[in-house]
């Protein structure tokens, strides 16, 4: 008999089903939802850096995407399905009430930004960041020496509390807070009331400060000390975590019928997406799993064995299970990868976007369709030129810091530059610089695993970039100067919340056994050209003198 | 009864001739002219930054603007024109051989660019002003103190020493070597012959190391201690300079009959460009000229009571009679102005010209017109959105050395650099950037004058972009918080060539009297804003900070 496990990948912009066969390890149907709001562009104001997402664009969509996966998966496919599992965005939290109930879903806060999820890419909390940063560094116990170090406006608390001090009615009406993957179990499994909420291991550890030695999350004073306005929240919060092996709850009735799934389905804990896709990328110690789009997400685990208590300086967190049990999870990443080209890309098209529409040669609807199509071709074409030039033929050197830098030593003060330009620099022989900037990028990622004693000796990636560009990959295994497979899978982020919903559905005794069937395999392999690793070995150094120079201008206008 | 003054003024594309009323100044008629084999790109490789002009482009040329001007002037002008004066760009150096024909006018070199004009531009000389600038730092007398202590690869010895080195067949048919301006006047003097030759203060002065005290150029020793194949050079060059007050010699039969001038009229001794335009300017001590195009360069003189022998450090030179007799002529210059603005121009517009031609929406000549139109319209739209933005609130900050740097402190090697950018960097952001640190370069050069004792309270500012931007004018008056006054004529240099013209025609006993009536007037002044000046006062030393980076990197990669 056929059985199937779901998992639901819930992105920055989209929520993806995808259906798989737990026995042969078939992804046999997927489905993709764009959140309706968020489109929009509603409760945003990006000059300031205020991303908001409303937790009926996750509801709704969540129907929408099942329903019309149904369309798409075998007849009878649904009532065959086993388990489900989750993965999101983080840190993503929103404000609850005393009853669970997610504050922007009451009408006197419907309207309301800060009422929603805090999406992860928020960063209207610096401010806070830096204080929590300080009290850590202040206390007898430094609760963020397994974050790194260095406590993220990206992060749980930091929003927290800036949400707290900007809005007096959410705070009066907020009861405690929930990270978007630990709320999409809950409801589910009907188990939003503060009475019953139970928290996964990923979210809790990585940005919620919670680490076994000090007992959960730090205590009720150093919250206080930063600011009142935090005070008891964390004795809300539900001191045990648990791993996304485990069973949440089961499905629910309403969920079942709105779902059309069978009731009492098991849900397992929830977990972000890219320690998910890892799990589908079978990551191993020594492995690097690097999630590749807008911006990347870094995953190895390391064994008790070789890590103990070992912190790990300068990355975003090392958490027991928060990826595979029974391994620590460790979490780095780049602030932009993809988004470094977007940037480039846009700039360079300001003519066509800018002056296309004064010109008397064509007509409306053509102007659009042609500042499309060029728009569309700029990449393809850029990297096609850029290919084409000898590595250090241009003299460029760049950062990639266009989103600030997450790893290593989070620092979203820093900023892109870019040196060495001549007035031959074309636009192909800067972006072959950006290319090579976002290259580096990651390299100084795994030369600080590397420092701390974490090996990395090979590199998965996932995400759209791995699959689009030859170019941009092979000069990544150039500058790594290491091999880097590429995982077959088109949704490797939903295939590892499928693989936890088959354990949680019993296919499975554990993580293991079904990564053997269901992992993802590898579509390609990229290998470095020695010459080529030598070459960039010595510009490298040239990246890491200009990051100096970003390092100490930040610091400058910051004092 | 009416006389006037022919003044040519020979840039780097075209020859400009004006003939003025000496007794009104009035500028009666003006005629352009493109030289045809330059504009062909003939003997040119820009990659390898070789810029070569042919004699023939010269000579051609000035026939056919003189013809080109008699149709525009009053009817009998030619008969009218008691005097003729040159300016031309400089170093700008050509082999002549034994007796006096510069060899790309014979046969056997007719197509060798080795045996052409060396135009400024060319930077195929860098070795060889690195060995000239090393062996002055050894010798007991430091031949560069007058020319800011460093040698360009922009100028004479330089050029000659790698040509000489380059080319055995152009080495040996070499005699001696002549600047473009001190060419000219010979030429239509017939005073070509090495035996009659006589040169001009400005171009030995400035880019010879001649100097009064050591007794004319250094010795024939300094020379064959840097290479042999200068052997003997010096000597051949007369020990004798003149001010360009002082007239070169009288039309020959020749040119008289191919330019339509009388007999006999006198020519004065010529100079560089930008020293006449300052005179076109009424420079005086204490006011800056700046002829501001794609690259810029800054002029001004100041009283031997003031400066004595004290040496100017990192500027390019200081001669006495440069510029205006009884004055020491002080000279600097940024390396890009307007070429930054252009490479930026270039770097968006990539997508239009290598994208539109794939596209199937149109045809190839609306392309092509399209393509040009957006290209025209660039720099006038990102001005415009540009001006628009507050004063530092991109935080980009970029140097102006995309050509590398002229002064303060020449050196090539140094490139440009943009700090700050993040994800909200457009492209207007990033031109705002660019036109600051065009302001900043000029402010560095401002202040290195000043830090050596030479005041400088006010500019008068000359060329395309002072009469073209009042955004680029105005923030380079809030950066340099001080007056900039904008000069009327559109031919200042070869209204500087006039006044010369003018003295040695005998309508002026002296360069002051014809200054009196013939010196141009002014347009328009821009003030400083306060407060602007003072928000400028800070970024600028985010400016001297980054340059402070790239010079260390520069140091770095030569090391």
């Amino acid at each position: 008999m056929t059985s199937y496990a779901l998992g639901l990948d819930y992105g920055s912009d989209s929520v993806r089903a995808l259906l798989v066969d737990v026995h042969s390890g078939k992804e046999v149907a997927t489905n993709v939802v764009y959140y309706p709001r968020w489109k929009k562009g509603l409760f945003c104001v990006p000059a300031k850096d205020q991303f908001r997402q409303h937790p009926l664009d996750y509801l709704e969509s969540l129907e929408q995407v099942i329903q019309g996966l149904w369309e798409k998966a075998p007849a009878g496919a649904a009532a065959q399905v086993i388990g489900i599992g989750f993965d999101t965005t983080g840190s993503t939290p929103i404000a609850v009430d005393r009853d669970g109930v997610a504050l922007a879903l009451k009408p006197e806060f419907a309207e309301n930004p800060n009422a929603m999820f805090v999406l992860w890419k928020d960063h209207t909390a610096v401010k806070e960041a830096q204080e929590i940063t300080a009290a850590a560094g202040k206390a007898t116990e430094n609760y963020l020496k397994y974050e790194g170090g260095i406590y993220s406006s990206e992060w749980f608390w930091a929003k927290t509390l800036h949400v707290l001090r900007e809005d007096a009615a959410v705070a009066k009406a907020a009861y405690l807070w929930v990270e978007h993957c630990d709320w999409m179990s809950a409801v589910l499994t009907g188990t939003t009331h503060p009475s019953k909420l139970r928290m996964g291991r990923c979210a809790t550890g990585h940005k919620l400060m919670w680490h076994e030695s000090w007992g959960g999350y730090p205590p009720n004073d150093f919250f206080v000390g930063i600011d009142p306005l935090l005070d008891g929240l964390r004795d809300k919060l539900p001191a045990e975590t648990f791993t996304s092996d485990q069973t949440c709850g089961h499905l629910i009735g309403e969920w079942a019928e709105r779902l059309g799934l069978p009731l009492g389905t098991p849900v397992s804990f929830s977990a972000f997406d890219c320690h998910m896709g890892a799990v589908a990328a079978n990551v191993k110690p020594g492995v690097l799993t690097k999630i590749m789009g807008t911006s990347t997400c870094d995953i190895t685990v390391a064994t008790y064995d070789d890590i103990g208590d070992k912190c790990i300086a300068g990355i975003c967190g090392q958490v027991d299970g928060s990826v595979t049990p029974g391994f620590v999870g460790l979490e780095a990443g780049q602030s932009a990868f993809g988004d470094l080209y977007a940037w480039f890309r846009s700039l360079v098209n300001w003519p066509v976007q800018h002056l296309l529409a004064d010109s008397l040669l064509l007509d409306d609807a053509t102007k659009q369709k042609l500042a499309q199509e060029i728009e569309d071709n700029t990449l393809v074409a850029l990297s096609k030129a850029a290919s084409q030039l000898a590595i250090g033929e241009s003299g460029i050197t760049a950062l990639d810091w266009v989103n600030g830098r997450r790893t290593p030593d989070a620092d979203q003060t820093v900023a892109m530059a870019i040196a060495g330009l001549k007035m031959g620099s074309s636009a192909p022989h800067v972006f072959r610089a950006l290319v090579e900037a976002t290259a580096y990028g990651a390299r100084a990622i795994i030369e600080r695993f590397k420092q701390e004693g974490v090996a990395i000796n090979s590199v998965v990636a996932i995400g759209g970039i791995s699959k689009k560009s030859d170019f941009v990959m092979q000069t990544c295994a150039d500058v790594w100067n290491c091999p880097i497979d590429v995982l077959e899978s088109e949704q490797s982020c939903a295939l590892g919340a499928a693989i936890f919903a088959a354990v949680v559905g019993g296919a499975y005794p554990n993580v293991e056994a079904a990564q053997k069937v269901m992992a993802s395999t590898l579509c390609k392999t990229y290998q470095p050209n020695a010459q080529a690793a030598a070459a960039y070995e010595a510009l490298y150094q040239q990246y890491l003198t200009l990051a100096n120079f970003e390092n100490t201008r930040a610091a400058g206008a910051k004092a």
